[in-house]
């Protein structure tokens, strides 16, 4: 019974995984799709995304039925709780992905410009905060997850320097507005995958150490 | 045994709700502040924040006791799940109230101008979202959280106006750009307050009807 429940344990641990590959794919391919104004990317950023949705019902009915099922243990349950919570932040990261392809879409309407934001430098600092949050859930690895709340403050200084850098292009240059403005937002977005990763990175602290971290580390 | 696992129940909702009136509460004070440029009601943003993160600790620790110590039903365990995700939503809604109150400092630096834009009526549609939310969630009415579904359109459009119209006023008077983009970024964190709020609901419904709605009545 217990050699059965702790399979089932690493299926979820294996399902979350998948899950968490496929937002930091979609990430990629919508900033990709920026990069290189591909709108046949940002197709499949959307369509990706549907498959992220059900994944995320799968994981969380296979928690469901872990918890009803069985009497786990304080740290099975912590561990549990945990999945949830991430699944629900992949979830999101899904859904900022979406947010910057459909930006990549509205920017066809207007001409390339060189903007004062590097979009893919900002988003491979995302998306390594996100792995890194994961790698620390699967190793069970505090420190790790821990390093993921300092490189929270680099995207979030990054997104500050793009706000800066692209207010003022606005001022000085106006008829590049449009496309400061979406570039802005997309920045937005990156920032909102590194909080994601934040909260993924309190999780797994809060599952390994059995203390909750959050609201301290981060602050 | 059931009665005492009942009243639990019980105080685990009546706790929620007190956090769901904080975040709520947060939101109007941080809009109030923009309003009249009040750089005091800021300061109890803030403040309230730690009040609202220590509620979520608490409240998450109650519901991982409730599943530590009884084996509940599958109906109980979908209401214990709801209210982890719901609490996730909540607290991140009094984020936003922060970032609301940091734009509002920012803020001070520039002349007060008119602009297109009208945040307050945003804000007491998102804080309206959510207070229903809720009010599905006490009444176990998956009605009045589908209900919720649909004023997130709303939301939505307005922030896509209010996007349209800024960067217009921006192309035409690029001397009000910051507080232009100011009140943009707040228009972007009321509508993830409606985004928190939908997910709410979509929780509500979840426990209710024990299908999951996610993902398809929002699209």
């Amino acid at each position: 019974m217990r050699i059965r429940f702790h399979r089932k344990l690493d299926d979820l641990k294996e399902r979350l995984l998948v899950m968490a590959g496929m937002a930091e794919q979609a990430i990629q391919r919508s900033v990709e799709a920026y990069r290189v104004r591909d709108l046949s990317l940002c197709d499949l950023v959307v369509r990706s995304e549907i498959s992220i949705n059900s994944f995320e019902r799968e994981i969380d009915q296979m928690a469901l039925d872990l918890l009803a099922m069985e009497q786990p243990m304080a740290i099975d349950l912590r561990f549990i709780l945990a999945v949830i919570k991430i699944n629900a932040d992949l979830e999101r990261v899904g859904d900022q992905a979406v947010s910057i392809s459909d930006r990549v879409r509205d920017l066809q309407a207007f001409p390339v410009v060189d903007l004062p934001v590097d979009i893919p430098r900002m988003a491979s600092l995302a998306s390594a905060m996100v792995r890194k949050a994961l790698q620390g859930f699967i190793e069970a690895d505090a420190e790790m997850a821990t390093s993921v709340l300092t490189m929270d403050d680099q995207v979030d200084k990054l997104n500050d320097a793009a706000f800066f850098a692209l207010s003022n292009l606005i001022k000085e240059q106006p008829r590049f507005t449009p496309q400061a403005l979406h570039a802005l937002m997309i920045a937005r977005n990156l920032e909102r995958v590194g909080d994601h990763a934040t909260n993924i990175a309190e999780d797994v602290i809060f599952w390994v150490r059995g203390a909750d971290v959050r609201h301290h580390l981060s602050t």
